[in-house]
């Protein structure tokens, strides 16, 4: 096996440390995140954390830009592989709700970071921002591609209609902790379902 | 002015304490509470606070019912001075969507104690999901009213309209705090609207 470059072997270690400050940041928050903390959970020095994220602020913006990786490799990038139109944006949904169950960590870490950042201006609820407004416009997009394929009527408000599907795994999300994500992602589909079928075309 | 009785001095101190912790709670989640930074904050000893609340539980619970109390008054009680049917409905909703706003506090204490409690099981869990079922059954009662009217078609499914309902205040509730909330709530009546007229008698 050939020996890592210090640039890779850096790469590495900040993978690692970003992997923690995510599992911490999904069930504390990212106020939650202390660097002391994270130190003694990757088992390495206050200063070698501060080596890799100059401030507690740099790691917790490198921490939203990692989620928004994962978010768009488990909903997004499966959906791409589907024919566009009505498919692939069914499968976002689908990869949407299942993103959203969150059995296995504290949370979503998106809705956590909006109620923590959205009255608090500054560099995390600015990132916080384009990352939703991206996300809207990669739905929109999916709707546009939708109408293209002549799927949905070309009179559909597209943002409206990207609203009102985004409305439904905020519910399936809230849902899921209290009557289970079954039921909860059942009724979504069929919202979703619904949806779909008031802007199809005729 | 006749002087109170000790059982209502008791009661109004009791309402004291609840007011700084439903305040606290707001912005800090229910487990954010203390009885320490509660008693200095309503200028008591700590064991004055205990004689109200026998524990931090009890403390929480009490809170999870002022909150209630504070939604119905807020959300339901306008509503129901406005003729039965879709008059009151649509009332309900243009005062949840006014409820989530939030601009004076730190968000709703509610959805922070859902993400709090939803994988804890306890009495706050099971306070929480009865208040949701509560509310659920509410909102039912007032679309069977708007299908009685005759205003609703018969044949909807009122869980499910229930469900698509319920999702539109958690997004306005997200979207206020980044896009602010005239233009999130403006998308929530018009989808809610859409939701009224897939739903009515032709």
């Amino acid at each position: 096996m050939p020996a890592l470059s210090s640039t890779s072997k850096g790469a590495a270690t900040r993978d690692a440390i970003l992997d923690h400050a995510y599992a911490i940041a999904c069930s504390a928050g990212l106020e939650g995140l202390s660097i002391g903390a994270l130190a003694h959970a990757v088992g390495m020095s206050k200063s070698g954390v501060f080596a890799h994220f100059g401030s507690r602020e740099d790691l917790q913006l490198a921490v939203l830009e990692t989620a928004a990786q994962r978010f768009v490799s488990h909903v997004f990038q499966p959906a791409v592989r589907r024919p566009r139109g009505l498919a692939r944006l069914r499968a976002v949904i689908e990869q949407w709700f299942d993103w959203v169950r969150h059995e296995d960590d504290g949370g979503c870490l998106f809705l956590a970071a909006v109620s923590e950042y959205d009255d608090r201006p500054g560099p995390q609820r600015d990132l916080l921002l384009r990352q939703d407004r991206q996300w809207r416009q990669a739905l929109a997009k999916a709707v546009s591609l939708a109408i293209e394929e002549g799927e949905l009527r070309p009179d559909i408000d597209v943002e409206q209609l990207v609203f009102e599907i985004y409305a439904l795994p905020l519910l399936v999300h809230h849902d899921a902790g209290l009557y289970g994500y079954e039921a909860a992602r059942s009724r979504g589909i069929r919202a979703f379902e619904r949806l779909i079928e008031a802007a199809a075309l005729p």
